[in-house]
């Protein structure tokens, strides 16, 4: 069984457990406290010398990091990733556009926001705004009219851009603008097997 | 033929000229300023409305944006994509570990330099070293004993992480004391129908 190191606030260790329950897959979920170093300790440091979280263990001492490569493993051959070439490029920009667009501005605001950074933060706050609110332009004018990011259907690209912009007011981010994301959000939500940011669900058969 | 959107210091343009270039593929390429704000006009946000280079035109009108997401379309079915899912999730891996723990320290450090902002982003620039070295440090480890980030093989993800580590220096890192990466530099450098950052070089058949 894979076991999942996670810790449950986060939105890139959300995007794994979503995926893993929509697809029916059980895993054992071990919570580390980012919070503590316990992602920077030498023995979590041998399985991802990078010490983030989330990391699959795939098989034992066979380890897989980056979140959105890890939608890309668990979804090869299923429903959540296009086969076509061009539906696949498509799911790929938009992973990362993710990782380099959107999340430094709006997960990371929400990060220091959850954890009372606000004050030694308040400067970096304000320069996240703006490149932040620039990267959800750009998923409302794909989401203004179409219902997901890529072609007609629910993708892992969806999960991924997701994952932080339902929670982007906890960054201070206002969504009440983006008309099409906001229609998206509830797309999502009702797709069968979602579960919430805080649930720890461990995956089920659909 | 494709064209390229591009400009010719920026590392991301580099991937995807170089793997052009090494898959024999001839491309128009477009010169872009950035600096003069050519990829803010309406024109090109038309294009990307995320409005960066590079940006790949596959057909008339059928734009691909993000150089790892461009990486990944051309190697499909090629030699610089590992086919084994697991050797495929490690490539990815790394492309996601290069956009997000390396890209954004080592080549905007490299950019303000480059640019002449070293004066006003003079504390930007300190705060850059730290996780600019980590992600060497993450290099490193793998490539002290391996020739090349996957098995034992160059892939897009080798040149993924090439194109900015080659000219780290430019950003002020100091590579002396990763002797792993700096002969996995040499041995990417040697591969076939190599070309250099300033090179426009369209492609040849190999």
């Amino acid at each position: 069984m894979y076991k999942l190191y996670d810790f449950l606030p986060s939105g890139n260790g959300y995007k794994v457990r979503l995926l893993l329950t929509q697809l029916g897959i059980p895993f054992e979920l071990i919570l580390l406290d980012i919070l503590k170093g316990e992602t920077r300790t030498p023995e979590f440091l041998a399985k991802n010398p990078n010490g983030r979280i989330p990391l699959l263990e795939l098989s034992p001492g066979e380890f897989l990091s980056e979140s959105n490569a890890i939608l890309i493993y668990l979804s090869q051959g299923t429903e959540f990733l296009p086969l076509s070439p061009l539906e696949h490029a498509r799911v790929m920009q938009w992973l990362f556009f993710e990782q380099y667009s959107h999340e430094p501005f709006i997960a990371t605001s929400r990060f220091w926001l959850q954890h009372d950074m606000a004050e030694t933060k308040k400067q970096a706050l304000e320069e996240k705004q703006a490149p932040g609110y620039a990267a959800l332009g750009v998923m409302e004018q794909r989401l203004k009219d179409h219902p997901f990011l890529v072609n007609d259907r629910y993708t892992i690209a969806d999960i991924a851009l997701y994952a932080y912009t339902h929670v982007a007011h906890e960054g201070n981010f206002d969504l009440s603008g983006f008309s099409g994301i906001l229609q998206w959000i509830d797309r999502v939500k009702s797709q069968p097997n979602h579960i919430l940011i805080t649930d720890e669900a461990i995956g089920q058969d659909s």
